[in-house]
């Protein structure tokens, strides 16, 4: 077994509760529904002005702040101010917590409930039921409304946040005046999967997992969700980047037995995983892996991706990343023919840089320039 | 802890047995090395007609016949036999267990030895010394001159295969005729060695790892060498084998649950792993996965590749497939380049196949046929 440690800190996240809950594409009530969020900027009289960023994978609402738990910027922050392409002079900036997560929307660390919603005693766990990325919109669009947003001027996200902006246009077309998916797909690949399933397997092999009640136990999951961790960076970097940083640097020739770190790579990795394990919960990576796993929006239009945007009037951005092998220009082109197939009006590019899938988030001038070029396009047209 | 699984059977392999032993590349010297290996085909009277295969990372002698442990069939024997490729009425074809191996050679698995050669009453472990390609090699050419061979026809192999014929070629370049580097490269990327430190991760987090010290607990570390062996695989892969193959289909549309197989990809891969695990041993994967990771001709020499090959007589067959992601292509157009540079004969191929870098040990009509002709090729021009 390894050392116990302690467990993720209890923040309290700003929220809002839908006691009614919410009912889930299988079938099951989660009653109440918590959906906790940040905004950035004022929401204008007209509440014409409001941007909602969905988060990757392992992100969070605290998208241009201090985040709580680590102390570090936030995850978008230099996208973010005045300014800058995400303009909080101008728009209203929204980000939620995904259903199934681990800071503050209903997920799995939190008390499981009957279908009545009364408080059954212990956490979820692994009884926490499967959620869809549609699952996750269905839930932003609670917290939109309460806002008393009617249309949101854009959503955006990259990665799984460009699969929930996908699934916004498709599900709620009339409140998404603007989508921006970025370094994203229409579907999860069987590579990915397989790489998601690695990470899934590594959890489920550490002793402390204890099929799920590792918080009953006092435990963390953490050397399998390190591993986890560890596989699913390498499909966030490129080759290149990868060979730039940390290329066959030996970190002291004299070191060369089976145990110890020898190429700076492995060190970096390491230490990728056991920040990683401090301040991400076990349970929700496994959940929130399988909601991208089970993505696939042409599957939900009768295997017609175009049907799923027939007659919208959205505004679309694409943007890829040429380096990206997680999600490759290939299936935002894909997209793309299915968006001009539904005659969407859609703008793509791909941005050249050799950071790879990360580059969404690093600084990419391009890409900048560009998503802010048409974020500013939008709000001029709405006289924003 | 897991469930004991037996540890892996006693093989009487076929062996030679070196009393002074082999001194590494670290500057430890080994005694006894034994090399274990198999041979197909006839020695011809002027022994001229040897080729030796060299196997790649989780390989091992057994290629043209049925495995001692798994009772499978040989990892290549769709290219060996009469009439085939590589074909046994006409040529002598050697392999080895790599140094480091276990299924014969000396590996961590063999009881330590102190300099003089004496036992010590336990199994090396982790206090294995590091090997290299090139220590490898070294223990393949005192098997190949006791063999009373002076010269080999050719080496072959694929993968970690292929670095060894590199380093075949560049350290005995009067006793390789032709040399068939396939799938490989002249060093391990950033990319493949953080996969390998992924495996690693797993081996060495999983409690039944013992600290390498497994056997004496009567245990092996089958769920860390599962996972191991799992992102492995999908690297072996390429992207459109894993969709045709395992796709997106649905295993049962009623099995949403959080913890069972829903992917056939995650339960075929999941197979994958477990079946590994009889067969192989984590020290050994450990030991020889450091070697590929330590991997860099181009070092050896000063950083200048070319160098490897200055002067040499050997004649070159390189080749690489199409949707191999592990060693790309354009690894193998670097080495051309650089033998181009040394003057070498070099022929290059690049076989268009899906499969990715599994190709190499499949059914690859062009690949056989242009590996086969040149082979034949060299053989004739010997008169043999």
């Amino acid at each position: 077994m390894s050392a116990p440690i302690a467990p993720l800190p209890v923040v309290d996240h700003q929220r809002v509760v839908f006691a009614d809950g919410l009912t889930l594409d299988c079938g099951q009530t989660i009653a109440p529904l918590v959906v906790a969020y940040r905004t950035y900027g004022t929401l204008n009289a007209a509440k014409s002005n409001a941007i909602l960023i969905c988060h990757a994978l392992t992100g969070d609402q605290y998208v241009a702040e201090l985040h709580p738990v680590t102390g570090k910027g936030g995850w978008w922050q230099t996208i973010i101010g005045p300014g800058k392409p995400l303009d909080t002079e101008r728009y209203f900036l929204i980000c939620a917590n995904v259903l199934g997560g681990c800071m503050g929307s209903t997920g799995p660390r939190d008390e499981m409930t009957d279908s009545a919603g009364c408080g059954l005693g212990r956490p979820w766990g692994t009884d926490f039921p499967n959620v869809t990325i549609r699952d996750m919109v269905r839930a932003q669009h609670r917290l939109v409304t309460s806002l008393g947003i009617g249309r949101l001027l854009a959503v955006i996200g990259g990665s799984m946040g460009g699969m929930q902006v996908l699934e916004w246009a498709a599900t709620f077309p009339q409140t998404v005046y603007a989508a921006a998916p970025i370094a994203a797909a229409s579907y999860h690949s069987a590579q990915n999967i397989a790489f998601h399933e690695v990470g899934r397997a590594a959890i489920h092999s550490d002793p402390d997992w204890q099929g799920g009640r590792y918080w009953e136990e006092g435990r963390i999951p953490a050397k399998g969700l390190a591993v986890a961790r560890m596989v699913a960076h390498i499909t966030y970097l490129s080759e290149a980047a990868l060979s730039r940083k940390f290329g066959r640097r030996l970190r002291g020739a004299a070191a060369l037995t089976l145990l110890e770190d020898v190429f700076e790579v492995e060190s970096y990795l390491r230490h990728q995983g056991s920040t990683f394990v401090r301040r991400f919960d076990a349970n929700s990576y496994l959940t929130i892996t399988r909601a991208m796993d089970y993505f696939d929006l042409a599957a939900e239009h009768d295997g017609d991706l175009a049907a799923a945007f027939r007659g919208t009037r959205t505004r679309f951005f694409v943007a890829s990343f040429s380096t990206d092998w997680l999600f490759p220009t290939s299936e935002s082109r894909a997209l793309v023919r299915a968006l001009n197939k539904a005659a969407a009006n859609v703008s793509f590019v791909e941005i050249t840089s050799d950071k790879g899938h990360d580059a969404f988030l690093l600084d990419e001038p391009d890409f900048h320039h560009a998503l802010g070029g048409f974020l500013a396009g939008c709000a001029d047209r709405l006289g924003i």
